[in-house]
């Protein structure tokens, strides 16, 4: 260990202090969502449910360093729809570069972690079916082809629909949480449902799981948007608190809506509406008040109680829900900004409460049908082209059996054999950890 | 995202980087306390043991930023017994309000937390047998009349705890856990022991889950103890290591005496140990030095191990050993103070060990017996009230078959199928995951 | 709480906070670990698994506190081999104390996590047959002997191989890895293999429960690496990235290879490519860039895929890979400084490729062979006197129902009995959870 100090002059050890933190934080969120996810699959296909997600924190991490941070955030190349390649492999960004009052390599990864999870956020809509295969050079793609230009257009100085259209975003609405969803829904028809959807129960296989990964992404999510700030100051602050107004209020609508609709309320229910409530907040949290906040994400936890069951209805198999909470509630909340931005937030733009009339309303929706509209079709295109590569969807003895087994050689839980040595199957049946495979 | 700064003159970013994470880490324990209850509990009620903690984080903070911050930290409404109105709904608490060195809105936020899991920890008392919708209308008229004057008392500047009464509390001895233990104690008596209790066993079914609880409630520790520091600096930092020496001779006190008792240590002692050394720690770890730490983290390990028996003897139904634990090692922390108290850390007060007298000791019992004995009385009668409005308990069907089916319509977990598809449940046999409920 | 502050003169709070934040971190990477090696293990000795972790944190901070810090960090009593003891106890150490910019408590509390997890990681070569009592001896005898002098060695301003060789390690390659490497080597060779190692399977019996562990052990290697550069700094930024680069390319070439090798990528692949990569980059994280973190943890990910394997083949039951993993990777990223460092980052020192000739990798090699035989000598000496003292080896029939039930009276899972009230098991079966326990 040095006692190494690299400190230009114009960084802030506070702002850095709480970056790191952020970025550490963020990070977290994609092992948090594999678990997330991993519990609401049957059993027979968590491992590679967890392993969609792990695997892109991986792919999505070298994709940036190569060639995606410059795409994102290299000076734009024009008319702010994508960033130059000065600094593609990182080049000329050492460790005293700056952006703001942090280390430009910091931010880098700050925003590195947000490409990871939005990726991984896709593979709820295709549970259960995909060639890990596919998946993999999936993510790489993407992320080069919508992922990266999204980031562009929102986050960076130049970017068009930040800069020349004057929307709104604070931490990733459209470039997380509407991107994620029009590239499921995208995902979703490419693959079709799987074998038995609407017939069969699918039901989680572990919620203590399923509370754990929210539980995870809850705490990650103060990173994911207090973080957004680049500093530790009052701005962070009033997002952290923002945010958790929201998720709490998510949560409660949506098992007020169970408890009315259905006669009691679900811990699945808990977890979904948290995170409905988190994902509205997103891109609204710099922009609104305490009120707003608490409004935002209960109206994002009423409505997606109802989303997610309209998959039934049309015959989409969103296996996990990422249309019907991360796009319905990334558009509820990315559009409200319209409604409830106030300027003691936002230092200008007002929303129609505060008086500012319909004009901001009119730019988040710009925003949204453009992300949307563009995340859709390029989504769609790469998952066309995979699948006419390699074939996307994995083989149907491969579903049936679960992809753990028949894709990984591997199966989740081993509990055949009990602590005290006695065999937990009746004799005869089959033994349930099925066949052997390596320790 | 805004490259936004409110940076008023007088916040330190340092300062508020730490607390910004330090509120991240708080948040994160009460979904480790879900998951650490939840693991102790039958595999019949797991789900609505975690649901509520995840229920209580969303209707303490409901209640908090709307009465519950401006009662405890508002200006003191008269002989420091309560905050007045002032600031109801946050009302005027902007991004720019400093508290010492960090946003106010931080602050209330960090103390949000503290709000959130005091309400969380008395569910432990009653597991497996309380009526969902009694418990969520409980923790919001708990927090308001329990938590929020109790928190005033001791943690506003002009609380009569604290200002008048001279006694120490750094983090919540008093403010958390005493009063979660009588208040658990007192809902414990009024919902009367589970069906089978003292007869059947009931043993924890995942104990795993219930170490994994324990080592986020650590880690979130250290943002609760050196958290409330409001600042990164040496005190901070005395704390931590003060947190962690304690947390690790109440594990270790905690296993002595099983290894001498029962010729066995086991996994639930360690967990419990450890929080008992953690519990102690709480309102001492501002005051004491080392040795005093290790002291007292020894002192809870060994106390607690015995006090958790009692309840058998007693008939008394403290499920998951609120009492046992978390009252008895607070007492213990809160009081040792007057024995262990070090200029070097307190600024002045002084233990009777470091030449002090027995003056401390005296305030520090009386600030234990007022919050015990108000939090006794007062949610004894908010239980029975509440039990007369609708009931707290759940019927007596509902418990024999499990809260997670007959209250939540949920199992928490579906193996019964395992991941090649042969059936676990031998021909004949009911099958194990009972009615179908939706995915 | 107090609003106490203690700030001295050259104390930078932005530091400090990312040092608190870091050392909450790297403590929750041991129950990280702990879960990590439970889910490996089988369902009879996951708990005994956990304790070991768990116990480790409790004596390792004791001893540390006590005498390990001192001997660690104390002055240098000469020659660079040990420290001195005047901060016996912590003597002579306040909330005031420095160590560069932020608090020497903290400073002690930051060692003190590394200190732990080093001696845990060692129980992941023993598994499933160790006597609990000994394990409790072995870690504080191992700290005390091997850990503090090699601490010692690397970490403290006079150690004999950062100060004398000039070898680097930025976070612990030779401290950490290299050394618990060679222990776990050591001790597996006193303990000798499982019964029944290499005939019969011994699966990891749940797999979600090793990734939980991966995701939080990778969430504390932020910091443990980046909390290195004890600031939050560039140079905290570029060691968080080179982090995380080499986690993800550990994982991409494991996964790589068990494609090409197996016909298909495992979830177990994953998660230990990514620690490997972790490992790697451990001690070159603060002296290489981007590329030759990339680089790095990619080797480490291919070789150590292989370096698995090799147990089999030499009947080494070194359980769950520390050797393997831990020794192999750690080896690989301390003696790669010697041909990737920069002086971008070592402010001097110049690897192989950036025309530094041989001399660093010569550095690099003594240092690795020094901790390597001096951890692996005296770990076997240590284990041996156990050994002799008490038996370090569990009884055959201990070992054949697993240490869970046998030395501890618990099991992990109790799920005899489901939600709806009906046995799982087939009647005339044993049950499934075996003798009761007390709750």
């Amino acid at each position: 260990m040095l006692l190494a100090s690299s400190t230009p002059a114009g960084l802030d050890t506070g702002d850095t202090a709480w970056l790191l933190a952020s970025t550490a934080l963020v990070l977290l969120m994609t092992p948090g969502l594999a678990l997330f996810y991993g519990g609401m699959v049957r059993s027979k296909s968590v491992l590679n449910m967890i392993m969609m997600s792990f695997v892109s924190i991986a792919v999505v991490t070298v994709v940036w360093l190569t060639v995606g941070y410059t795409l994102a955030f290299g000076d734009d190349a024009g008319w702010g729809l994508i960033g130059d390649l000065e600094h593609l492999g990182m080049a000329g960004v050492t460790p005293g570069s700056l952006t703001g009052h942090v280390p430009t390599l910091l931010f880098a990864a700050f925003q590195l972690t947000f490409a990871i999870i939005t990726a991984a956020l896709i593979s709820g809509a295709i549970a259960d079916r995909a060639k890990f295969g596919a998946w993999v050079l999936f993510t790489a793609v993407w992320t080069v082809l919508v992922y990266v230009p999204v980031a562009h257009w929102v986050f960076a100085p130049g970017g068009w629909i930040t800069a020349h259209l004057g929307a709104l975003d604070y931490a990733g609405g459209t470039v997380v949480e509407v991107n994620c969803g029009a590239g499921g829904l995208a995902l979703a028809l490419v693959l079709g449902p799987r074998l038995g959807f609407g017939k069969e129960a699918m039901r989680p296989h572990n919620l203590p799981l399923v509370l754990l990964g929210a539980g995870l992404l809850w705490f990650g999510w103060f990173g994911f948007n207090a973080g957004s700030a680049l500093g530790a100051n009052g701005v962070a602050a009033a997002v952290l608190l923002n945010t958790q107004a929201a998720g709490c209020t998510g949560l409660l609508g949506w098992l007020l809506v169970e408890k009315k609709r259905d006669g009691h309320a679900t811990t699945l229910g808990a977890a979904s509406g948290a995170v409905a409530g988190l994902v509205a907040i997103t891109p609204s949290c710099g922009s609104v008040d305490l009120p707003g906040a608490l409004v935002i994400g209960l109206l994002a936890g009423v409505v997606c109680s109802y989303a997610v069951s309209w998959k039934l209805k049309v015959g989409l198999d969103d296996s996990l829900d990422v249309v019907g909470v991360h796009f319905v509630a990334g558009v509820i909340g990315t559009v409200l900004i319209g409604v409830f931005a106030t300027a003691t937030m936002t230092g200008g733009a007002t929303g129609l409460l505060h008086g500012g009339g319909l004009a901001q309303t009119g730019r988040q929706l710009v925003a949204v049908l453009a992300v949307a509209a563009y995340a859709f079709a390029v989504t769609y295109g790469i998952g066309k082209a995979i699948d006419r590569l390699m074939g996307f969807r994995a083989p149907a003895d491969h579903e049936r059996t679960g992809l753990d087994l028949a894709a990984h050689a591997e199966t989740a839980y081993d509990h055949g054999v009990l602590s005290h040595g006695s065999a937990l199957h009746a004799p005869g049946l089959p033994h349930p950890s099925g066949k052997a495979t390596t320790a």
